[in-house]
């Protein structure tokens, strides 16, 4: 499959993959377990935070907690049967990696793989859970970014539900619409 | 401006429109005063639960407080010069609703306006404001959805920074692929 070349990019300016809405991929990793899910609901908090719901129904939960660390992966439509196979497993039964031919890379600042295949990968710590037990909420604060160099706008996959996915569609700029200070 | 017809519909679907991370506009009324704001950072957090990133610098933010209601209202592509002039306008100066030929309507649950040029209209109640200090979260439940009966997958728009919006593209059914349980 299909690898991107990426470089560094600035934690605070995530949003610019996220902000759009796609699903992505979060991969964990505590003791010798490592996991993945998909996630469709989530939302920046700050320019490098970023709000996750993580049930507790999902495997994932428990290695995240425990290691207070995760990566956040954007994969594009050539991932869609990965991302649907990843949110149809269950955790512990399989390598969510070795079942959907994902290739786990060592992280720069958190011990979770990142995900090469897909087009960006955010590594994230845990700043905050106490909305877990209420809304499921989790907030991470990305520590280091990887971004694709090209193309400039990925095609991400963003979950209508009732099994339909909408891809990313038009890019459009309206920057001279903007007052300066809004951009 | 188009108006499209609307019906009733479930609350606990309505993240059929909000998952795939659509800009939207946020309408709120207190007293004497309504308002708009666009708003780009928002989570479901539980089918009928919506998680809101208000800063305190949005005008918003203190008719949202006090009323402890608002409107989440999808625009499509059409009001995308709406979109962009309601998020660079500050709130006390001018009526959006006037500025931008937005045509506020009656909700039936709560006292914001819907506005009816969208695509569809979710009466919120808020439910929790105990992050609002920390990370300008609020959480809101939907108390009652209006969604237009056609098109089926709106074109809305998705905000990528710097001016650049995604406008949705194709729609593709995976259902086959998920597990039952999944959908």
């Amino acid at each position: 499959m299909k690898k991107y070349k990426k470089a560094d990019f600035g934690v605070d300016k995530i949003r610019r993959f996220l902000e759009p809405g796609p699903v992505v991929l979060v991969s964990s990793a505590h003791a010798d377990e490592r996991n993945i899910m998909t996630m469709g609901w989530h939302m920046m908090l700050g320019y490098d935070h970023v709000g996750c719901y993580i049930w507790d129904r999902n495997h994932s939960r428990e290695l995240i907690r425990k290691s207070r660390e995760c990566v956040i992966n954007v994969p594009t439509f050539e991932l869609i049967d990965a991302v649907i196979g990843v949110g149809n497993t269950h955790g512990p039964d399989v390598d969510k990696f070795e079942a959907f031919g994902l290739t786990p890379a060592e992280a720069k600042k958190v011990g979770a793989p990142l995900i090469e295949e897909c087009y960006a990968n955010f590594e994230c710590r845990m700043v905050d859970d106490s909305q877990a037990d209420t809304y499921s909420l989790f907030v991470f604060q990305c520590v280091k970014a990887h971004v694709a160099t090209s193309p400039k706008y990925p095609r991400t996959v963003h979950y209508r539900g009732d099994g339909v996915f909408m891809i990313a569609g038009e890019n459009k700029s309206y920057r001279r619409k903007f007052k300066p200070e809004m951009l």
